[in-house]
């Protein structure tokens, strides 16, 4: 991690951060800043160069999501965050899918715009609660009626830490579903390299001058670099210390936390 | 269909048949008997062909489903019926393993005897409304929790029709637990080829004897086939029209039920 191993970061003019993990980690009071992020956020803003969010969340509007964000002291606003039920609107929109929603509660209104009588498609969130046994056999029915079964997936996570144990994200759940019925879903959010050229279209930034930061060496790391991004891993949130021996995925460079990396790239300018 | 194509069943000592699409199909009320197949399975016993029915029936007891089968006219015994639990039961037994059981309520009584204490292995059956959010959640951390992941898998099915709609089988949820936790699960039950091993020793016939009788494509015929066993597929249950399309499994011949199947294989002895 010398300075002399950095110099390609004197390109960059604009940073992609993951949120949980990276910004706060979660906890049973919807979370907790990880320390010198939100200053951290403060002087990349100070510095000049652009930053956006851009993260899987699924179980809150991206207007409630920022909310407590910003009740954690980080100066964010919804357009500077990234997340994948906007992009699935938009994918919606452009294909004349009508969904059929199986999602967490507090995500369904990113989607009133969106025409949802007579089903044409399954959009899968990281539903949690609502992934129940009659609903997991309702939105199997439904896929498996259709011609074509069409599944869109918000993310492909295997799990997630919350204060009281490791959930099942909604990649596990997807699993499910591909095999019942033989299909193969569209994943809407990280690692999907068009959810990385959406983030970079409203960053304003090609690839080759920004730098990804997250928690998650598959994601984060290895689906930044696939579209050309450096990518860093901060060793917060999910990091643990058997992800620097991947067999597919290195990261240009680990540090200890945003903060460092805010501090090393700053350096180089 | 001519009897001329069915010279290779004179060797026939025995037979395997699966049960439910087979013997009868699932209702409201229990089931209800395919027209002539209590008669068939008389005429077998009948004959001096030796007959052992081949199940992944995971919703009951052996000693319950025998009683449902007998209340339809069936003549079966206890004996008769090789399904997944007790083979599971004595996979455990040899490896000291002790499960974590997901499976419906009415089969725990087949694990009665099996030490359940501080598990080691995740048993998962068709768990039906016993598939909530908690309980998939409590299987995955036990197996992520694990040096070595073990998960016991009682089929892979991947849907089946029940009188109020199609319902996720056991091989959705295997698929879940498999993705999140990076594991390949060991399915107990067909199409393993240990399952039809252990239904063979009980009907005390070498494969190149036996006959399956089956309506299941891959599990019931494939799976007998890759036994060295001789296979029929009925036209009853899950059959569609499109099995006799099927990329990968050719039945030795099609019957259009169990009654069918017998009278041509009598024919031959």
């Amino acid at each position: 991690m010398a300075a002399g191993g950095w110099g390609w970061a004197r390109a960059v003019r604009g940073l992609l951060l993951d949120v949980s993990g990276v910004l706060y980690d979660s906890g049973a009071d919807g979370g907790v800043p990880i320390a010198g992020s939100a200053e951290a956020v403060r002087r990349i803003k100070a510095s000049g160069l652009k930053l956006q969010l851009c993260t899987n969340e699924t179980q809150a509007t991206r207007e409630d999501f920022v909310r407590k964000l910003r009740a954690m002291g980080f100066d964010i606003s919804v357009a500077e965050v990234t997340a994948p039920a906007p992009a699935a609107c938009r994918l919606l929109r452009e294909r004349g899918l009508r969904p059929h929603l199986l999602v967490h509660d507090d995500l369904v209104p990113e989607f009133a715009e969106v025409d949802k009588t007579n089903p044409n498609c399954v959009v899968l969130g990281d539903a949690a609660e609502n992934f129940t046994y009659a609903n997991l056999n309702e939105a199997f029915r439904l896929l498996i009626g259709m011609e074509k079964p069409v599944l869109i997936s918000l993310g492909k996570g295997r799990y997630y830490k919350e204060t009281d144990g490791l959930k099942l994200d909604v990649g596990a759940y997807m699993k499910a579903l591909e095999y019942a019925c033989d299909v193969q879903a569209e994943v809407v959010g990280k690692p999907a390299k068009r959810f990385f050229e959406s983030a970079l279209a409203e960053l304003g930034v090609p690839p080759e001058q920004a730098i990804m930061i997250g928690d998650d060496i598959v994601n984060d790391v290895g689906g930044a670099q696939q579209c050309g991004m450096r990518a860093l891993q901060v060793r917060t949130g999910k990091y643990r210390p058997s992800d620097e021996n991947h067999p597919e995925v290195k990261p240009d460079a680990y540090v200890n936390n945003l903060a460092e990396a805010v501090d090393i790239i700053l350096q180089q300018l």
